[in-house]
């Protein structure tokens, strides 16, 4: 499948990887190519510079957000929240028409340092706002509650015995979305049914981040014992 | 140990039968013992009024919140989130001071039908509310992260594979809500720190109503795996 990951950090760089690695033709689609390109510093995370990934994955293109959109079948948004809107403005809605859009990124609000604060709660999500921004677009939630390197490669903890959601308006879409992340290696994907299911696991991050900082480690993931 | 549910619900009840079981001396508190004895209908859930409940448990008393308190030397808030800090107010600060006070309240609004949104959101919670207007007691924000059946026999669920969490800032009243959880059944107790924790736990339950909405049954737990 044609695939734009629109997003250029840590979690942009596991998913495009992984699906490149699965055989998907993958563009990686960023605000200014040259000025990503140019970048020779780590982020703040202390993650390489993406020239510095790119170069271990000759595979992988990279574009603006709109010329990745326009060849792609499926997108993935993996900006971080507070760009998310725009990101896929500068995509264009008609590159977004008619395509399943996977959502992974969380509304977190670091502008008054950590922990964040989410920016939107309870009676909207950042699912609901881009579904709405974008109503040609087939929004599906999805792998917002674990860190990147467990998105893409599940088998790595506890041989994959954990869940992960999806949620979203478009039943084909979600069907689309869960067989890419059975190929990731999840087992366990629960469909928490509409969009509005967002706000559910984007508020999940204040109880992520805090055991995080407890355990001292992003290597874990939930499991739903039933 | 003398013991003192605050609360006479699904919680309140199902806390104060476990706990009398294990041979806790156990007093429930309520508003107004006569109009909870005069209860013939079930609740809003459909769980039996008190009386017929309090029939098979005749160990365990009912008098008022001050009461309740006054006696014991562990308190348990199992009274609705919209309800606790009257509930405790009745109860008396006095007769909280000193004491361990276990928090299973969420902070949820009804007001607007169903699902419910939250009342404290991101910057506070209602476990911090609670030691904020309390500051004398011992609060420990514990067991609101799954239902009532599960929170006193985990064990029902998967041989009890699942986990929980404490947050509170006296370590050493966390050691001892510990160790009844484990009386309990329950294996992986894992302490997220002090009680701004909390506004991780109850900022689960948006997610947890969903779940149990799609799973269509409260009997699942999550286990953090790691």
């Amino acid at each position: 499948m044609k695939i734009a990951v629109l997003g250029t950090g840590m979690v942009g760089q596991a998913l495009a990887g992984r699906l490149a690695g699965l055989g998907h033709e993958v563009t990686v689609g960023t605000r200014d190519v040259a000025a990503t390109l140019a970048k020779t510093a780590p982020d703040s995370m202390g993650n390489p510079p993406y020239a510095v990934w790119s170069a271990t994955h000759p595979r992988v293109r990279l574009a603006t957000f709109a010329a990745a959109a326009a060849s792609a079948e499926l997108l993935v948004n993996a900006t971080l929240g507070v760009a998310s809107i725009a990101a896929l403005e500068a995509a264009g809605a008609d590159n977004l028409a008619g395509k399943v859009l996977v959502d992974t990124a969380n509304p977190l609000d670091f502008s008054h340092g950590f922990p964040p604060t989410l920016f939107v709660t309870d009676t909207d999500s950042l699912g609901e706002r881009i579904q709405g921004a974008f109503p040609q677009s087939r929004v599906v939630k999805a792998l917002n509650t674990l860190t990147a390197a467990l998105m893409v490669n599940p088998k790595t903890l506890a041989d994959g015995d954990h869940s992960v959601f999806v949620s979203g308006n478009d039943a084909e879409a979600k069907k689309t979305v869960i067989a890419l992340l059975e190929s990731f290696g999840h087992t366990d994907v629960i469909d928490l049914g509409d969009i509005t299911a967002a706000r559910g696991t984007e508020m999940i991050l204040p109880w992520w981040l805090r055991l995080m900082g407890m355990l001292n480690t992003p290597m874990f993931n939930l499991k739903v014992v039933r």
